[in-house]
């Protein structure tokens, strides 16, 4: 017999997509991935409207998350028309913020002064001086605080990264390509949250993250790189009528490794399933298959013979992966382990990490000239 | 019987390895792809050392050229020790620069104030102060002047060009991203030209000039473009210790057609020999395979309902091109046809988009604080 799991007592701010996706995802069976020392509860949903909120609930989650179906804890999920009754509610232990992008620094905020736990979906807020602020909440508070890069938990994640870091598959590291793109434009209206400028749309806020967290992961985080910033970060960035980005490309160095990272992300290209993210070192080349925010496996491909130039390689050797709903219950784990253990900060997305990309995504908007509507930033940045 | 065809008579100057291949090249039989209307002779050979340019033309082309061994035109190849040789021997109507990148500049202006023609292989020069003086040279004495951007002359371009622009076969263009690396880093010595701040090596002049070319091929010259140039041109460059760029990546925007091309070149990783180049559009997308600057093929992707997104395609479609020898007989052929019809520039390739891409790369230097050592630029760009 198993010791009791720790319980993650979640109260839900925002009922679409992303946050349907989390209730869904806590929902599974947390034995199906192998976990068995934390689990889910949904303990509050809230929207700006009540109703919203109880047909989120009735929808994706009527008998709660995994914990209360499998009577871990014994509250329901309670619906609520605003998000400061969500932070009130006494079954919530941790807030999880996926409202738009725009609201991501208030809610959040609502959520640290109401003394809750916090994991903010990415982007954390809208530039590097919002996400301080909530740091600096955090932080006097004594609260967990997490930006939910949620790729940075997935297991192919981690698997590439030891392939890279420890295991030497590909040798010394050189380059990698990373894209993340979707095929947006003249699909969708104007209005739509990645191409209005009124919602802070655009593609590297909100797609951009994945090529940056591959680059984080796969480069800053290498061994020899001793978690050194980038040293030079140049970028482009094509306007959409509106104002947002439409495309952007952006281009990252870390001489302590010789290594560069080339990142694209746009509205106007749809994903390649088979190398979203190429990694190359001295021995051969890891492609990363699937949506680079979701990987669900890669390709080794190994050089006969490194010595040589424009190598000749082995037969491709392919690692795949099956991914059970959407995959966000990892990142959840994650936060679960540390709100058990105390701690306020996760190792794997750490405070400072998101202080750095948020900063590299400042620049990048200040180089392409892309400023948020007057009003939008909650704290300006410098 | 058909007409006798135009001969061209080279000189060529240089006996290293572009220029070995450029003389097998316009060796094979021309009817072997297809020209009756042009052909090629080898009139003469230079090389600072004599005995290098007769080991060449015992070599590559003892017999001379396809025109001598087909008894077009009597003379034989005559080798030189020195370029000026070549380019004074009568039996040359136009000369061949295959020397080292540093050297383009002095060996053009030699064989145009010669009263020559002149093709001369990329980069045209270091900068484009040095190939402005080039250009005004050339007008001057109504001579023909080219930038050997081979690729551009490749069927295969001029099949995925006919495919973009023409038949719609990917729809409206969308974006595009080119590569073209070598994996040179630790394999070559730091005295090879690619690595030598002496020799101005590094990828951006060198092979950098190939993801451009497919740019300026698709998206510069797409019809709705209007030859517009790009409006925003973003790089970033990492340096090798020797002083030169070891990675390169630059972005272009072409705003009339709300399309961006993402180009990277670097000395670190290998071609991919699948899709250096790829091209996104609203119906599909093409993958263009072997070295972008020698495409031998390329896939078609069609979108099953380009209306939806995420789209999913229908089988892949490939079309493949055997290319005998290296491939740099139809640059050649275009040449010579502009010879016998008394052009002194050729449409496909202007002296205008040399300047213009010689300010892009003159720009990306600067960006990326790359200069040349002193004395290497004999006309300094402002």
């Amino acid at each position: 017999m198993t010791a009791q799991p720790f319980v993650a007592q979640w109260g839900i701010l925002g009922c679409g997509w992303i946050s349907s996706e989390f209730a869904k995802d806590i929902s599974f069976p947390t034995t199906s991935r192998g976990t068995t020392d934390v689990s889910h509860a949904i303990a509050a949903v809230g929207s700006r409207s009540l109703p919203k909120a109880e047909e989120f609930i009735k929808k994706w989650c009527p008998d709660g998350a995994i914990a209360q179906k499998e009577g871990h804890v014994k509250f329901a999920p309670k619906a609520y028309g605003s998000y400061k009754e969500v932070v009130d509610d006494p079954n919530v232990n941790i807030v999880y913020v996926g409202t738009m992008n725009i609201a991501h620094y208030e809610d959040a905020k609502l959520a640290l002064e109401g003394n809750k736990h916090c994991l903010v979906e990415k982007p954390a807020s809208l530039n590097a001086a919002e996400w301080n602020h909530l740091v600096s909440i955090a932080r006097a508070k004594k609260l967990f605080l997490m930006e939910g890069v949620w790729t940075r938990f997935n297991p192919m994640m981690l698997a590439v990264q030891k392939a890279v870091h420890e295991d030497d598959v590909i040798g010394e590291i050189r380059c990698m390509y990373s894209d993340h793109s979707m095929d947006v434009y003249k699909k969708r209206p104007d209005t739509d949250r990645l191409l209005s400028a009124e919602l802070a749309g655009g593609c590297l806020l909100d797609i951009g993250p994945y090529p940056m967290v591959w680059t984080m992961m796969i480069l800053y985080r290498h061994p020899k790189n001793q978690r050194t910033p980038a040293e030079k970060l140049g970028s482009t960035m094509m306007k959409y009528h509106t104002g947002v980005d439409l495309a952007t490309g952006f281009t990252m160095t870390f001489p302590k490794l010789n290594a560069i990272a080339y990142c694209t992300t746009n509205l106007l290209s749809c994903v390649q399933q088979k190398q979203n993210t190429r990694i190359v070192g001295s021995k051969g080349e890891i492609l990363v298959h699937g949506y680079t925010s979701r990987p669900t496996g890669y390709t080794i491909r190994r050089f006969i013979d490194p010595e040589s130039e424009g190598a000749k390689c082995h037969p491709d050797e392919e690692v795949k992966h099956d991914i059970q709903g959407f995959g966000l219950y990892w990142e959840a784990d994650e936060v679960a382990r540390c709100l058990r253990d105390g701690k306020t900060e996760c190792e794997r997305m750490p405070l400072e990490e998101t202080t750095m990309t948020m900063k590299y995504f400042d620049q990048i908007r200040k180089e392409g000239g892309y400023e948020f509507l007057p009003g939008l930033e909650k704290v300006k940045s410098e």
